[in-house]
């Protein structure tokens, strides 16, 4: 198994370190952090400096996986350059492109492939973290015509041993649907709390379950809830502009008619839909990993909700979704 | 303890029905769902016609407590002033100016004091109720000039036995709190859910924690979550506008600066301040239900997001929150 580095060791680069660890794997980890720097360390796990981490990385052929906030990348990614240049590379970054035109700027020569694990917490930083993070969840690795194969696969084994099921992409796709499904609800859930607590103690007494779940992520650090969702802009700004749409299509609804039908059943139509793709019936599919045109057919399982769940030297299981869950119920 | 008869056995009828009886009292309950009174018969609760219910309550002057959807309101009035004209009468209807209204219309000599337990579930009718759905909830009780303070009583003991503690409010100020805190939040996890299944398989794939809390309500029954916001549109359209000005400007900071700070900063205060709300100090205040202002002493302690968690004879003890939670944090 392939050895891991990761850097930056908060509540995702923290969880990746144990899960790689309680996979058998040799990993290690460095953090400009000193508090998350000394968490780790207390808890009895390898940590280094970056340089050090980064030159013990290429010396022993290690994946590097970046785990730092999208703000923190150029300057990691110059260090990389300096220290392994050529290293395996991916990282966890909540956005693909702009880490991608780093990389080529910054890294050139690293061996890159994006990851992104789709799992998070309220809380941030080593504490928060666990070997079990991404259990059951999806964790993206980017698939790009050119990519080298044998780093596609080092990223989608640690996804795997992680206990998540890899969902390969395409970068624009990735970030395209992350604004919707991760960014907007950020967005959202800040302009709901803003507007229950803008009126006076009464509306927050009252507040129960649907005004507790609809906020509940504007409890998240914002500073990093900023660098995500800043850094995935230009995908979020159309998303926004839907959504904007559909409000004040709500809004003019309801100011001229009265109605609220069509904005509450595309919504629960939209709510069923997901319960129906998490339930969905799936077939098997494999893939050889080699074939000229295994990128694309990677890409085309991911854009059908398909997830692979299992890779065996160089083929790959896919689980598609069979059943029509998509249409409306 | 006053006697009480609950038209409408959904989930909020039936869990009043449940936890009424469960606290020793003598309850029946009528429904025009066949569905609900064969489940709430089966289960052993006294279930009769909504006539006969209603006569029962008239000769033992017994609490009525209206537990349908805004727009079946008028249509059980009709039948309580036929049956029951002087009834103690309350509801639990999610919005309080429009039953006013209809209470003065349709059944001009009940003893009428709004209610509204702020309890719910995403399934609805008797089999998702339960005796315990309303403990640790807010049970708003409207507190008017004028108001029978005996039938205020009622209402308010019957919130206590039923585990809720009651938020004494203004109508008014109800109903544009609850747009803020419930309305709202369905009306945008709607539009997230649409906007969310309207991309095709993989965001649905994708989503995870923030996705799923913040689209959570929209699996609730539509038909129900439309006659509710609906019904308090007047007080929902200022909030859908202060809703859309913040997405606008949310939407016109990122693409003219790139930055979401503002937005993002005032949702973390806003949640924080509900956390704030919830785990405030609190000082103890008596109040003395027979006082002439007893009604405006009431709707202050509403206002400032207090609880009346006792009544004793006329005497209420309510909980003020003392520390200045309420602050920007």
């Amino acid at each position: 198994m392939r050895a891991v580095c990761v850097i930056g060791l908060g509540l995702i680069g923290g969880s990746i370190l144990r899960a790689a660890t309680a996979a058998g794997r040799q990993a290690w980890g460095a953090t400009a952090s000193a508090a998350d720097e000394a968490a780790a360390a207390a808890d009895g796990y390898a940590v280094e400096d970056v340089a050090a981490a980064l030159r013990r990385a290429a010396a022993e052929d290690a994946l590097v996986v970046l785990a730092v906030p999208l703000p923190s990348v150029v300057s990691v990614l110059r260090t990389v350059a300096e220290h392994a240049p050529r290293a395996r590379l991916t990282d966890a970054v909540s956005v693909k492109q702009p880490v991608i035109d780093a990389v080529s700027h910054h890294a050139p020569f690293a061996r890159y492939v994006g990851g992104h694990p789709m799992a998070g917490a309220a809380a941030s930083g080593w504490a928060a973290g666990s070997s079990t993070l991404f259990h059951g969840a999806a964790w993206v690795v980017s698939a790009v015509d050119g990519t080298d194969i044998e780093v596609w696969s080092d990223v989608a084994r640690l996804a795997l041993d992680a206990g998540a099921h890899v969902v390969a992409t395409d970068p624009a796709e990735h970030d395209a649907a992350v604004a919707r499904i991760s960014h907007l609800p950020h967005v959202l859930a800040a302009v709901l709390a803003a507007v229950g607590a803008d009126a006076g103690p009464l509306p927050l007494a009252l507040a129960a379950g649907s005004f507790g779940d609809g906020t509940r992520v504007a409890g998240s650090n914002p500073e990093l809830v900023r660098a995500m969702c800043e850094g995935n802009g230009a995908a979020l700004l159309p998303v926004l502009d839907d959504a904007l749409g559909r409000l004040g299509a709500a809004r003019g609804a309801l100011a001229s008619t009265g109605s609220l039908a069509a904005t509450l059943r595309e919504g629960h139509r939209g709510r069923r839909q997901l319960d129906g793709a998490r339930a969905a019936e799936v077939r098997e599919l494999r893939l050889d990993l080699t074939a000229p045109d295994a990128m694309a057919a990677l890409r085309r399982t991911g854009t059908v909700g398909g997830r692979i769940v299992a890779i065996d030297t160089s083929t790959l299981t896919a689980e598609i979704p069979t059943c029509d869950h998509f249409r409306s119920p």
